[in-house]
């Protein structure tokens, strides 16, 4: 598998300079990242291509090759793979599109492409994807321009993802949400490796600690479940079904030619392997960002510390909705935060700094509300930036609060520009950053379900007490 | 009630230059914005205050005084508005907090002030609040400064918030959104003036063409109902009520004091009122962004196009959720699209025009699709901008043909740096943008709401065939 992530050799079938043309942009990105293995342009009509040596055919390179990258038109792909054959290469990744998710004429060349992968022993991803992006070897097979789509920051989150733009998409998120990033893999039509291939991979990738799928349909159901039990005993696992209602199934078939299936069998299935189900594309991706910054909280005990009392009230809420408790603090633990603030502030769960607060404020209500009791697991905290006692100080003394509490948090905080640059601050040392109160509340929520699935313990006895 | 937006005159108690004073900055915003009413800064200690002539009283003012803004320490607002009265000043904000949100003493001091108002006619705004900011006549009682918060553009939107904090985040997200704001009230402890009287105010204000409204608690239930069946008439009014589970009460009423009540009764009083419901802070913008920007649906067929067909499959499957249908299109119609289009472009609900799409692909989708056709009332669309065929013209392709059909679109799509200066051109064309399917899902789904509130068309017979 590695193979596919780390190539020793790659041949770029069709490789050209010509602009617009996907062997061409391929290799370009492959040089642009500083990919270090041996690139081989394959192409008749070139003797060299971006500076690198171009072959005629697979058949005319002297060297071993490791893998090709197919994305020529599709009635040309089943003789290169012929060719493949008689050379022992035991690797493709088949961009190119006009497949089973063409109908009939596509299935049989699809069909024929299988059959000749299986007779001669090489491993297919695709065809009709993207392929790989590997942010530590710098592989890649992606073919858009990076002036159109963010490179994001090597990381500790891989992506598994059946349709392409939905991949790429969240390249471009995760870059925008400072969220690093080890591997992306979009497997299209999947002929042969999916979800149950690489789950095992990365479960033992040293670098992948999160790994997020975005799912349509699965390619072996059972084989799938085991993959992914075993896999998020090690690590968190989060997944993103779509085509879940009429609309959606028909949609999803015409999207990748792949048959949704009841929703109902897929959740059960989540369930019983341990993957955490996100609902839409922003809970995936918060639920990725939180389980890549922060540990899951011993329990379901959440202090709200905030300077907009508004904030407080809608994240307590949506806490309560979502199988968070928010308990009052006991009366010892509201007489010591009573003595150490001004008596406009409001020392409650919440704890509402109001307008007045100053950024050293957090830090007192935290050390004080979570060192000095065992009376919470978790914070989310709301600081919003428009008073003018809150600075970009804010930033150190709730990361090193938190730190010190060994407690984990989430940030909420909205606002314009100068609260997008407190963002990036927070983010940049590793806490998560949400611009609406619902969404701090269900990332948190995340966060404990990953500890529930993890000791197996129900939700009514992680230690909550309930408000 | 317009004295609180375009005084004649407005004295400013405590007004002074040194840094840090809510009754200085309040001025100097005052000033900066541009407001063209007389100004009285009003404090003993001093002959003039950024260059205005100032005041030892209210008494010692020659001139008649519209209204007084007075934002000085609670025990020290009686004697003020004592003074007030004798003047005959008929209109005051109090911004000061240590009212009845600080426990008994406070709610002593705010029946005292409740008693001299009543007694001499004095209508009054707060307290313990940030009142107004009018786009239009430049008045504004805000005492943060604008460097930390961004100032909204010109436009149709008024905003009603018990909260400060979060009127003042909703400001800095409206700029942020490209959202334009008529006027914002916040009412905080809301002794006098509040929802009840603001709506019919708002109903006529030739400015508002859609109101926000949150809310921990209501002023006067009934009259309420009443005040916003009558303004939701004429406009939309969408809400968001905090305060609803057991945590989320107890936070409100450490917040305003309020009493925020069985949330299921202001279910009820929502839905007789015609008032739109939104769950969330991003629904809440999200909602009063499509109505300011776009017209409702004449019914509940949507046409989804895009270029990324994952996309496509989450945003039918939200349509699902949310009372939208997606329904195929007819042979006839089909057979148009693909006499169109490249064979590799999937033609169905969604309209996949996949990686290899360009720009000039939506316009034939659209015009295709909705003009040749009247199988859709509304589109949602999801241009990604990664693929090398689509550029900065989609904006004008888009929004010229939607104007030329005259039906409503919203548009959802995902990204980093050049896909946010693309969410930029639509907005400044009154084209809403989502950063996700589920968001433009459920955008769409609040213009629908608003056409079933103003036709009292039900949702199964709102002409839609349903997928």
């Amino acid at each position: 598998m590695d193979t596919f992530f780390n190539p020793s050799s790659v041949a770029i079938i069709g490789a050209t300079e010509k602009p617009g043309s996907l062997p061409g942009i391929i290799l370009k990105n492959l040089l642009d990242m500083g990919f270090k293995g041996k690139m081989y342009p394959v192409n008749p009509k070139y003797k060299d291509v971006f500076g690198l040596k171009c072959f005629p055919s697979i058949l005319d390179v002297p060297d071993e090759i490791a893998l090709t990258v197919i994305a020529i038109p599709a009635p040309l792909v089943l003789d290169v793979l012929k060719q493949q054959a008689q050379k022992r290469i035991r690797h493709s990744i088949i961009i190119s599109a006009g497949f089973r998710e063409m109908g009939t004429e596509g299935i049989e060349m699809e069909e024929k492409i299988k059959q000749v992968a299986i007779e001669n022993n090489i491993r297919i991803l695709g065809p009709n994807c993207l392929g790989v992006l590997d942010n530590y070897t710098n592989f890649t097979t992606s073919f858009l321009p990076w002036e159109r789509v963010s490179k994001p920051k090597k990381g500790a989150l891989s992506i598994l993802s059946q349709s392409g733009a939905f991949a790429i998409a969240l390249l471009d998120l995760a870059a925008q949400e400072g969220l690093g990033i080890a591997k992306m893999v979009n497997y299209g039509n999947r002929i042969d490796i999916g979800e149950s291939t690489l789950l095992p991979f990365l479960m033992d990738d040293m670098y992948t600690k999160v790994i997020a799928i975005y799912m349509e349909s699965v390619d072996h159901g059972r084989r799938f479940i085991e993959a992914a039990k075993a896999c998020s005993r090690k690590k968190p696992i989060v997944a993103l079904k779509v085509g879940k209602g009429a609309a959606g199934i028909a949609a999803a078939k015409s999207h990748t030619g792949a048959i949704a299936g009841k929703y109902e069998i897929y959740k059960a299935a989540f369930l019983k392997s341990g993957i955490i189900e996100a609902n839409g594309l922003e809970e995936f991706i918060d639920a990725v960002k939180a389980l890549s910054m922060q540990n899951p909280p011993k329990g379901n005990r959440i202090l709200i510390v905030t300077n907009g009392g508004g904030f407080g009230v809608i994240v307590a809420d949506y806490c309560s909705e979502n199988g968070l408790a928010v308990p009052t603090p006991s009366p010892q633990l509201k007489e010591k935060l009573k003595n150490k603030f001004s008596r406009f502030y409001v020392v409650n769960n919440p704890v509402d700094l109001t307008g007045s607060a100053c950024d050293e404020d957090y830090r007192i209500a935290l050390n004080t509300g979570m060192i000095e009791s065992d009376e919470y697991d978790a914070a989310i905290i709301i600081p919003l930036m428009a008073p003018q006692g809150m600075t970009e100080k804010i930033v150190d003394i709730i990361v090193d609060t938190m730190k010190l509490l060994g407690k984990p948090a989430v940030i909420c905080t909205v606002g314009g520009t100068f609260t997008m640059k407190i963002k990036q601050l927070f983010e940049d040392r590793m806490f998560p950053v949400y611009p609406s109160p619902e969404r701090s509340a269900r990332a948190m929520s995340m966060l404990l379900k990953r500890r529930i699935l993890q000791t197996g313990m129900a939700h009514t006895q992680c230690g909550g007490v309930t408000s």
